[in-house]
């Protein structure tokens, strides 16, 4: 891991350079999945067949080879593990009852002239859910996209899943129908979100689209945003751990190592306040690494993004946080509400020394899907009211027209808009 | 207008086809973007001042000359007529009421286990607000992009506002005065995009840009999205009018015409259960049309993409309207409420027959910035909420480590994730 000192002039460079990373999008990949979505759109089903055939080594005759049904799902749920069923039940329980917290509701209110004004909330229609297949097929990423759409009240939840080689991830399928999903199809890549997003003769078309992809799956959400919502686009996962020095050692070595076992692009860092306790997680790390079977992606991923920074005090490491902007935030330190209250930006903060990642990431109830590469400046966690939308409503009284019926018309003529002022004053008593 | 009637056997294929508009996005344009956006992030402050004296014909020496301050907005203001700075004042404090009522608040709570869980509320710091210069500066949209950021706390809003010729329109800065905003700068187009975006030697870089834009600009903050937060790509405006005869037929007429009156490509389209009402609008518009200055670009709005349709009923007539997802609807009807509850996707509902359009567009208090082209299915007004972000609070009581260590060690298992395993099993009792 590199080390950074706050003190050091260069700490402000240092900083950026570590934070870096080339997010520009590549001409070429753009250029395929703009084919590929306009032959989707174009020929549906049999475009989709075609790609997934081509690019995940299936050999699907029909459309009807690429679609679960409830039945399906319960099939795979009923093959795993007990110890499987049980975890995905408890998280799914502990998801649903957090994201029932967030779920916005209607409200109106009269102003003085009885003119009622509010906004009505309603759920989307029908979402789509990206899950990535093959590797890095995540269960508990299926019950962080689909729970908060089911809670929001979506009636119908689409998940799209590659299978590689026509090899089906039974856990993955058993968290869909944990959380609720409605059908699934065993489709990837730009064609599934292109299918999602224009609809085909088997995929209906959805209002939105989440859950997270490589390369070309990116590329697609965000050719096909305003066509259907998007969630975001994720970039490398990151975790930011402020240490006092009261947690120990060997418990942020091992969350660090936590996020580096993602992917060799992924970021962990550590400020501390003493130099004595980042050599202890140093030490701690040296120990530990032996037993992970993931060694060469976290000793990769360290060696690349991963930094040590040593800070004055906890006041500046957490002014550094809130550059860093991280999507995972530990504040494994004494009193960690007094210091949330200082972040401006992380996408969770997770407090106080029994509160590693993990349990943020599986169980704990908050989402795990959240802004990466310093997006939280500007965005949040997913949630149900991502699956919620506002419609404003007003309802003028004859008495509020009159006022109003004025201001607008003022306004109106203002702007050489002369329709828009009449239509107020046709409202104004003669 | 086009006449449409919901017993058709052709309705449906009809009514796709006069919704249909062709969104997709110009590659000519886009590689315009692509240079201006590279090369304004290379050479900040000197390749904006080229791009504004080249596009937009002015004459700036330097950054300096297209910088305004607090004074400059204040002198505005100081100049326009008492009537229209009465106007904007009165429309800048209802809109501070309605969207203060939006405002999130954070929340926490505390589970059986004594783990605390919630979500931290925050503003955004800086946000950018792109205004359109010449013809179509409207001071109403100042209010509607600002306000809602200042309600939410930001403590910078950055103005951008292309001045063609270097002519300055006065009310548009007036309206900057009256609704808070810290800063102008009078540049536009894709460079002022790429300098809010990325940030010059004189533009701060921001967190989130907002506000309407040509096709230059929509593209610029598509290819932005992600560095910063953006609003919406919009579309050409709407309304949906849906009528039971009981409104002043030439109240409805102008309704329309106030849609109508915004550009060629903006959609005006009527809903009434009988073909008596349609004819007498009909007739009202006909008597109308010869006192609207814009009269010419009403009759091809109109002409183009406008439509009566006849409905069975004001059942059939909402459906109709949940197909459309239109960004204005008015439910210009008899026990308005009722009706509302039966739409499921529209940008702002305007109920009863006194509430026109346009008075929501002014001064009501509600957002004028509203989802377009059938994106209600999935987003919502512009409002406070999207001035502020939300971090996942979590602390694991010592207790609540016990029990969700062990399901996510399970979970972290199925996924092959030792480390996230490992780091939960470290947190639990020996």
């Amino acid at each position: 891991m590199k080390f950074l000192d706050t003190r050091s002039p260069d700490f402000q460079a240092e900083l950026e350079a570590l934070l870096a990373f080339e997010t520009a999008q590549d001409p070429k990949i753009d250029q395929i999945v703009a084919d590929i979505c306009a032959d989707v759109q174009k020929r549906g089903d049999a475009a989709v067949v075609e790609y997934t055939n081509r690019f995940d080594g299936t050999s699907a005759q029909s459309f009807a080879d690429l679609t679960l049904s409830q039945d399906d799902l319960k099939a795979a749920f009923a093959r795993i593990p007990a110890d499987i069923q049980t975890a995905l039940k408890t998280s799914a329980a502990r998801v649903e009852s957090y994201h029932r917290r967030q779920k916005l509701e209607s409200w109106t209110y009269e102003d003085e002239d009885g003119t009622l004004l509010g906004q009505q909330i309603t759920p989307l229609d029908r979402v789509g859910i990206y899950v990535p297949g093959g590797k890095a097929a995540y269960p508990s990423s299926v019950i962080m996209n689909a729970m908060p759409a089911h809670v929001a009240g979506v009636k119908e939840i689409i998940m799209v899943v590659p299978t590689p080689k026509g090899e089906r991830n039974d856990i993955v399928l058993a968290a869909a129908f944990v959380a609720g999903v409605t059908k699934v199809f065993t489709i990837g890549g730009a064609q599934a979100v292109a299918a999602l997003a224009y609809g085909t003769e088997s995929v209906p078309q959805v209002d939105k689209i989440t859950g997270p992809g490589n390369a070309f799956v990116a590329a697609a959400k965000r050719r096909v945003f305003g066509v259907v919502g998007i969630d975001m686009v994720a970039g490398p996962s990151e975790i930011l751990v402020i240490a006092d020095g009261t947690t120990p050692a060997e418990w942020v070595a091992m969350d660090l190592f936590s996020q580096a076992e993602h992917d060799e692009i992924a970021q962990a860092i550590l400020i501390a306040t003493s130099q004595a306790y980042l050599d202890e997680v140093k030490a701690a790390q040296e120990k530990l690494i032996a037993e992970m079977p993931r060694r060469a992606i976290i000793e990769a991923s360290l060696g690349n993004r991963g930094a040590m920074i040593l800070a004055k005090d906890l006041d500046e490491a957490c002014e550094t946080a809130n550059y860093i902007c991280p999507e995972h935030l530990e504040l494994s330190v004494e009193n960690p509400q007094e210091w949330a209250k200082k972040i401006r930006h992380a996408g969770a903060i997770f407090m106080g020394r029994y509160t590693s990642e993990s349990l943020g990431d599986y169980c704990a109830g908050p989402n795990h899907v959240l802004p990466t590469s310093r997006t939280a400046r500007f965005s949040s966690p997913l949630g149900t009211y991502d699956f919620q939308k506002r419609s404003s409503l007003i309802q003028v009284s004859e008495a509020g027209a009159q006022k109003l019926g004025k201001t607008a018309s003022v306004l109106a003529h203002g702007e050489s808009l002369t329709a828009h002022a009449r239509a107020a004053e046709f409202r104004l008593k003669k």
